[in-house]
């Protein structure tokens, strides 16, 4: 079945994507050019269930923008998903550039704002009733990484969402990365000993919150992933709906790790995940 | 309708109004003598649902109390509101000062200890079932100073309160200070680039936890308000029942600017404001 | 009733009960060997309602296990509990040593790693539905003393629970040490000025996040037990599932005072206690 390879849903290929945009230079500064277009798809939950959500470039989650503190970022926002739609930015910004009023089916508009402060941001649809809106799928990550770059690590992208297939403001499957339990069947491939660095985003509504756990080990925390040293030690981090970190960690043993939040009836409708801890 | 003028939820009223109380010397110390009266009276909460709640002093929420650490507070406690209540404070007190025993109606109490530690805390009737007599009305914020007071800003109180008008343990609506969707309406003016010092209460029961966030801006976090330096800038902060903090700001760039909770069916049931940023 | 002394649900034995295990020296250091036998068992939630658990040494919660940092951790898990269960250790250990195979019942197990780092942790059943394998009793608290001892205080271990009697995914009692209430009838009794060092585990399936709160107090928050001085001083503290945390206080007055999570549905619950503060 071909239409597997095309879904908008493919969690390993979220992992480690990063969209830069397109560099360009106007009056001596960078600016990034990004182009999100919003669409429709239907993506498979299980072997089961379809469901029809709204996809930015083909995905998701969407694209996880990435761009340097101080560089101008311009998004190129096209609506092609049948209703009105929006992309608010969490960051610094003018009014104007706050994503809140409706880009309606076909037309397009342009947000374009400074990329301040470092850290790990997302952006959403903000149309109403946005639980919904943001349910079916338009969101994404949003890194503006600090001006002197973090230390070398491998960097992984971490989005938890809810599916409400039945419209009741209640998830029946929760995700990482777009697919409920993927990454059991599909382990993230990392090495013994070697940093890595998440980026995790909990987008999930109608649950208040979720705590992030990782088995056998324990993780840094840069909260917002708006500092440059970390806050905390723990191997539980609590988080509400929009909120984001950086975790950090290396495995010292060899094996599969399972993560996924300790509200374990999440976890166990789609939330869950491991790590294949390579030997090096 | 003259009846609105009278409306115990008056959002507009509650933002900046604080109640230093009446202070008094008594052996060489300062006592804050505050006066709390009971009652009962109905809402509209929105033009089709009208809501019986208690209040306190005629309002919804109850008067934002203040003091200076180390004053001596004295809470004159009358309950007309025709069933058994208290006030129970967050701070330090002997237990007789605890608030949990009831005060039948008609009768009254006097609460009495020093205003300690500085920063921002609740009182909130501790009869059983909290959760009703809570949900009905019958809370405040109580903010405690520091002796050296903080630095000039414009002070602004926010309650995030919730309405089960079903009683059936689940909120149908939600508002800040006393009303759905009022600061919508009626946006908050403040001015570009001024200091705002926000005290953050969160007292919806039924509901976990909520995450308050700002759009377009970072704040500065003072945790409970017991601490004269943050420690922490973002822009979502979860916060469970009773938790309070005071967030710093100020915008940039003139315009409106909303601020929710971002579960977001918390924020589209009425728990959903706007600045509106004048240009200085 | 004899049956009452035998319970596995004994609030009072498991406050200041810290099981450190036998002590063994091999190979130059020392191995704490623990003996944990599932089992199971019926207690009663109140005078009306009993209930099927699983216990863990005739316990619920399980004991306390209690090492120091650097040493080895042998702990024999005998199944006798009727189902396949399994011991996940929150800690860093090898994925052989993760508990996340599971245990027929009728055989055993050894589970051995490093105790590290210091902290307040827990174990609990993997097996899924890892909310029922919890839910019903199979989880406790598992403390690593630093390598110099914390100061001298009254320590005292709290783990909150739920029980869903009725397998709906929803908690109709909640508990603090496996008894409804217990507390409020039996205060536990502290000294005027003591220091009081709370162990306090969050281990609620089925509610996101509970508020922790002590009244006519404040106390310091060691994060995680994972550091040697307080991050935080608060009268509430929001804990997800799997959340736990050294909390630190004196009373300064005699008399009785309440702890609960201040979602005060789930006190009004069970979990509720109170201490009674004796005059130094
Ligand atoms: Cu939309
Ligand atoms: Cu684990
Ligand atoms: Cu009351
Ligand atoms: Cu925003
Ligand atoms: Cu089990
Ligand atoms: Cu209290
Ligand atoms: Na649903
Ligand atoms: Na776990
Ligand atoms: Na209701
Ligand atoms: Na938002
Ligand atoms: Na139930
Ligand atoms: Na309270
Ligand atoms: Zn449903
Ligand atoms: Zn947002
Ligand atoms: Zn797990
Ligand atoms: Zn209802
Ligand atoms: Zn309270
Ligand atoms: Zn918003
Ligand atoms: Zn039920
Ligand atoms: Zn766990
Ligand atoms: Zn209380």
């Amino acid at each position: 079945m071909e239409a597997v390879a095309k879904s908008a849903a493919n969690p390993m290929q979220v992992i480690r994507d990063f969209d830069y945009g397109t560099p360009k230079r106007e009056n001596g500064r960078t600016i990034r050019e990004f182009s999100l277009t919003a669409g429709t798809s239907a993506i498979q939950l299980n072997s089961a269930v379809s469901y029809n959500i709204w996809d930015l470039n083909g995905r998701i989650p969407g694209p996880t923008l990435r761009a340097k503190q101080g560089d101008r970022v311009r998004i190129l926002f096209l609506n092609k998903a049948g209703h009105s739609h929006s992309l608010h930015f969490h960051g610094i910004h003018p009014a104007e550039m706050d994503g809140v009023r409706p880009v309606s089916n076909g037309s397009a508009t342009i947000y374009e704002f400074d990329a301040e402060p470092f850290g790990v941001h997302l952006y959403h649809c903000h149309i109403e009733p946005v639980t919904r809106h943001i349910a079916k799928g338009l969101y994404g990550m949003f890194i503006i990484d600090p001006p002197t770059p973090r230390p070398p690590a491998d960097e992984i992208a971490l989005v938890m969402a809810g599916y409400d297939v039945d419209d009741d403001n209640h998830n029946e499957y929760y995700a990482f990365n777009g697919l409920p339990d993927y990454y059991m069947d599909h382990s993230i491939r990392i090495y013994q000993n070697q940093l890595i660095r998440l980026y995790v985003l909990n987008i999930i509504e109608f649950d208040p919150a979720v705590t992030f756990h990782l088995h056998a080990n324990f993780f840094d925390v840069y909260p917002l992933g708006m500092t440059l040293t970390p806050n905390q030690k723990t191997d539980v981090i609590t988080m509400g709906v929009a909120e984001r970190h950086i975790l950090e960690f290396a495995f010292r043993y060899p094996g599969k790790y399972m993560f996924h939040p300790h509200q374990d009836a999440i976890a166990e409708h789609g939330c869950m995940g491991q790590f294949e801890v390579v030997a090096d």
